[in-house]
């Protein structure tokens, strides 16, 4: 929809809806919109434009926005892939620079970025989730690591780009050895870090050239369709869900921040923000975020820096008189009056961007290195997000369970695929309350396709359930209450012996972690080999971490607690929520995963205890599968602990479930 | 013996027996040997004097070192404790300066010092392993940790000195809060590393003081009676034990050099300097260390700095032309050279002397930060060390088993004491071939005596061995082919359940770390867990950690493998040894510990194992004692494992015992 075809009556339909915006405005915000994934409820959007909007507004809304979306797809299409890297070096050239780097981050450095922070994408069309390209002018290379090397030759150019596993060379690396000598490198300083930079320049001065951040990213300055930043409603996070009031927790954070002689401290990761101030939105996939910056002084007052846009009066009311709400283009000026100041102010070289450093540091102000305080204070959950994660996943439990059963029953149909699996069980999950979307894309991975670790489902390698064979789905959703994670392995057909074996293994390392006990004091790195001795001793292994944090309806992969074989010094503390995920795979073969989550409690039932000892309550309740244990292979104590977790699982979920799904769920939880 | 005293026919027996020495230069020499610990064989020391002393001049040697000794005995008598700080105060004013740092240590870091680097005990009577104390003109401290504040508090005068837990306050924290603005505070260079320099900086700069560098040890001014350097006689370790030439081992070290772009590196630990030069001293208690300085070139040649009347003539033909023998005086030209170069030379901030650092630098060398390269290579023992170290524990397995039976067999005459006891293991070990002495001071620790982890037995303490109790005796002896450390605990009379019980967890611990499979590139950190869970389980736990690396003749406690609760990022290799030793402590009780040493190696018997693996062979062969273990506790692998163990023990030490121990032997072993 171009500015011709705005609709003559529009000023008007937004002026009887009691809207503030008139159709230049409104055209801006619905760019934000489209650049923002699209929520379960597909019109939620709409109270940015009016309170409650006409129903002549609302099919004006949603055709504008499909345009909008249609328009600005963002990655593909003109012009194509080789004539992007020419257009960059060409911006390069006039820039008078000889090397860009193009990392896949933002500068909130999470897990997931806005669609027009696809930079690598668009430059290079990988789409994995970690990576980055280093652009010279004769010769440009991409990194991914082990995870993503095969779909990078899939997806990227090789006659452009040299495709460089990570393991083998690093970008410094390369940069170090391929940089002429006398070049300069770019960097736009809000994408790396003051780490990723000190590495950046000790690798240009190994080659005899230089760094140098620039102003305005180049990838920008060449990409003509590149989507706008994004917009989404921000929703207040109540009470009833957060358990403690922002206030309060500003308070908490900011006398942390006195004890420690700072001022105050710069906020950039989301789920901090989102955290602290009890909001969320939706400007990134799966995880409820508004992207947006913060800065919490030691007097628990905050500067919110956040587009007006996404905020309607019932936020802005609930945010309270605390919190400054002022324009994202307000932060430079905001660190420059704390430089000004000689303000202390809290930063993490590993976390936050380095614009923020340098422009602090040449106005003056003092930083104080560390991490983001938030983030061990929001992974320690309240009594109220733990209950709430408790209901979110009895009611997650409730489309697990359906789903299992329509497995179950239609497996040997030979009808259901994975890509059609996947979407039974997010059409399940949607019937529950508090639903909010998926917390990640689903793994549904049949065969061989389960033993890629990180598989994503696609027309092009979707499979059948194979007879005879293992199905494993790891999926979770968010919902208003909670985040859930979860994974099964099913069998289809009859598994083979090795496959019962190994699905056995998995079982026994699982519940050797869910059964753990151990003082207070205690990491994740500790108790990491509880769930990998019963492989071990096969002599296998898997190659991924056991356990990362899940955020109360935040992200599905939060710090800083992690149990994992690289060391971790954080201590589990009751309230943190964990997985509990120990797998196994078999390339080309078969993969195997039991995933639940489990929060660290305190354990006050051991007579004669001298230490205060913590453990885990599980949170997570679907069967796992009893065709594939090898009794033989399982202690006393294991049978009890599948007998009773079972039990549990018919005795919370049953009750939720149709007939036909309850008597198979009794037949499923049967004593082993 | 005073000059006075000596012989007018001294020159002449010298003569005769072909020395180099004189009535003088062998005066001094005997301060050294004086100095330095009395060894295994008391004479030994004479071949620095000649090669073969006529049995005149050994009785004068004998009666000359007796005299020297009785001189000079060092920590004890004249002045006073309160007199020494009123002396090193006085010597301050002097220097013009407000404070010293006294640490217990010497320019080599390790866990003995020799006799005249006791500054700590000299100044505040305090004879721990671990500790510092600093002394402003009005006001004193000294810092001990967990394991010492009781003897702290016994032994240190606290009129003059506060006597401060670190784990309440650091010394450096201390500064901080009590040296007075504009003051300075010194320290000598040889004692601490640039890591304590800059802590100890920074806590003057937050005292408003500073710190500055003396070029003498003060304590060295005002301790007149204070020992020499000590002198013991440095042997070859042939490679017979060693199973590789010290050329080649440099060679070995000096392409790791190469490697990673370094000149040379500076060594200082006495047991790298040790291993690398295929030698072995006796300069402290309980390790074979000459101590001396070393700088190693990337072509694998070296510079020794010792004083050269450590050594013989075959010591000197054993070193070879690869090492140049240099004056300990000369180091401080060598570092001026090397930077003279503009050299890169490999230092460890937290191991080596600040002095190096400080004279390098200003000399125009460059300094490359990293570990000492040799502790690594020396850890993985090769298979001609694995041989010796196998063959070192059989024998002492015969004289623990020994000992073992002769407690049995008199623990209830109610003549044993914890003193007797240990006098009678060191006896049973002194038969054994190629013993050189202890490997550290024997723990002989009865009823509540063996909950105190780092007991140390004396007249004061001394204890029978009550009835109805546990007996912990954890002892170690150094053999020229390896060196052992083992703990037993011991059932006298009747134990109550709640001590077999706890034994029984301990066991359990002891057993699953035993029994461990584990892939290539995992740390002693992932598995610590194993040994401690069965305990956990109990709410139980232990505060020490659960293996140290030990040495090939070398120290019983050596790095950089580690098993416990603390990170450690060293992954494990076949051809290490480290120590298997959880253990439970009631205070004021009881102390249970069993402690076998282990050696990583290769497991290859698993069919159809998909990761290279790695276990550990069990090293120490002595009983456990059946009497203490609950079998109901035990399961069946657990028990197969005790019984396999006590089949080899039989095996192994039984052919070796008389026919009485054998009998013992027999029967303690015997299937449970």
């Amino acid at each position: 929809m171009n500015e011709n075809s705005i609709p003559p009556h529009l000023n008007d339909l937004l002026v009887q809806s009691g809207s503030d915006q008139d159709a230049t405005s409104l055209a801006a915000l619905i760019d934000g919109v489209a650049a923002a994934p699209r929520p379960s409820n597909p019109d939620e959007w709409m109270v940015l434009v009016a309170e409650a909007p006409s129903d002549d507004l609302k099919a004006h809304l949603r055709a504008q926005l499909t345009d909008a979306a249609n328009t600005k797809n963002g990655l593909d299409g003109e012009p194509t892939r080789p004539e992007r890297t020419t257009a960059l070096r060409a911006e390069m050239s006039r820039a008078g620079i000889d090397g860009f780097i193009v990392p896949r981050c933002d500068a909130h450095q999470g897990e997931y970025v806005s669609s027009n922070s696809e930079r690598l994408a668009w430059l290079t069309g990988f789409t994995g989730s970690a990576g980055s390209a280093v652009v010279l002018q004769n010769k440009a290379a991409i990194f991914v690591d082990g995870r993503y090397t095969l779909q990078a030759q899939d997806q990227v150019d090789a006659q452009v780009f040299e495709i460089c596993h990570m393991a083998d060379i690093s970008a410094t690396e390369w940069v170090a050895r391929t940089l002429p000598s006398q070049a300069t490198l770019a960097y736009d300083p809000w994408l790396l870090t003051p780490k990723q930079v000190a590495r950046f320049a000790a690798a240009c001065k190994r080659a005899g050239g230089e760094l140098v951040a620039c102003q305005e990213n180049l990838i920008d300055r060449v990409w003509s369709d590149r989507p706008a930043d994004p917009i989404s409603p921000i929703a207040p996070q109540i009470d009833t869900y957060s358990g403690q009031s922002s206030a309060d927790k500003r308070l908490e954070i900011g006398n942390q921040l006195v004890a420690q002689g700072v001022d105050c401290v710069f906020l950039s990761a989301p789920d901090s923000i989102a955290w602290l101030l009890n909001v969320r939105g939706a400007d990134v996939p799966f995880t409820p975020f508004a992207l947006s910056f913060a800065l919490l002084r030691a007097d628990g007052t905050a500067d919110w820096f956040v587009d007006p846009r996404k905020l309607t009066k019932p936020v802005k009311n609930h945010l309270g008189n605390g919190v400054t709400l002022r324009l994202p283009q307000d932060l430079e000026n905001a660190l420059i009056q704390l430089g000004a100041k000689k303000a202390t102010v809290r930063l993490s070289p590993a976390e936050h961007p380095a614009w923020v450093f340098q422009k602090l540091e040449s106005a003056g102000g003092l930083v104080n290195h560390g991490t983001d305080p938030c983030q061990l204070t929001k992974a320690v959950k309240n009594h109220t997000e733990v209950a709430g994660i408790r209901n979110a996943h009895l009611r997650d439990g409730v489309a697990v369970c359906r789903f299992l059963a329509w497995v179950d029953h239609h497996a040997n149909d030979g009808e259901i695929s994975e890509l059609n699996a996947a979407d039974q069980l997010e059409r399940f999950r949607r019937e529950n309350d508090l639903f909010r979307g998926l917390s990640f894309p689903t793994i549904s991975g049949s065969g061989p396709n389960g033993a890629i670790v990180h598989y994503r489902v696609c027309e092009k390698t979707n499979r059948p359930l194979d007879q005879n064979s293992l199905y494993l789905v790891d999926s979770g959703a968010q919902y208003l209450d909670g985040t859930t994670d979860i994974t099964r392995t099913i069998a289809i057909g009859r598994p083979s012996p090795e496959m019962c074996r190994n699905f056995t293994r998995v079982l026994k390392g699982h519940i050797a972690l869910a059964e753990a006990r151990f003082p207070v004091g205690t990491t994740g790195s500790q108790l990491d080999i509880l769930a990998r001795a019963p492989l071990w001793n096969a002599g296998l292994d898997y190659d991924h971490g056991t356990g990362h944090g899940v955020g109360a309806h935040l992200s599905v992969h939060e710090g800083p607690q992690r149990i994992s074989k690289m060391p971790n010094t954080v201590a589990l503390q009751p309230g943190m929520v964990i997985s509990n995920e120990p797998g196994y795979y078999k390339q080309a073969a078969y993969g195997i995963r039991i995933e639940n989550l489990v929060c660290v409690c305190e354990i006050s039932d051991i007579p004669d205890a001298e230490r205060a000892m913590l453990g885990f309550e599980t949170l997570t309740y679907a069967p796992i599968d009893r065709r594939l244990m090898v009794v033989d292979l399982l202690s006393p104590s294991e049978i009890s602990w599948i007998n009773a977790y079972h039990e549990q699982v018919f005795t919370k979920i049953g009750p939720q479930l149709a007939d036909g799904d309850r008597i198979w769920l009794k037949a499923v939880t049967a004593a082993v």
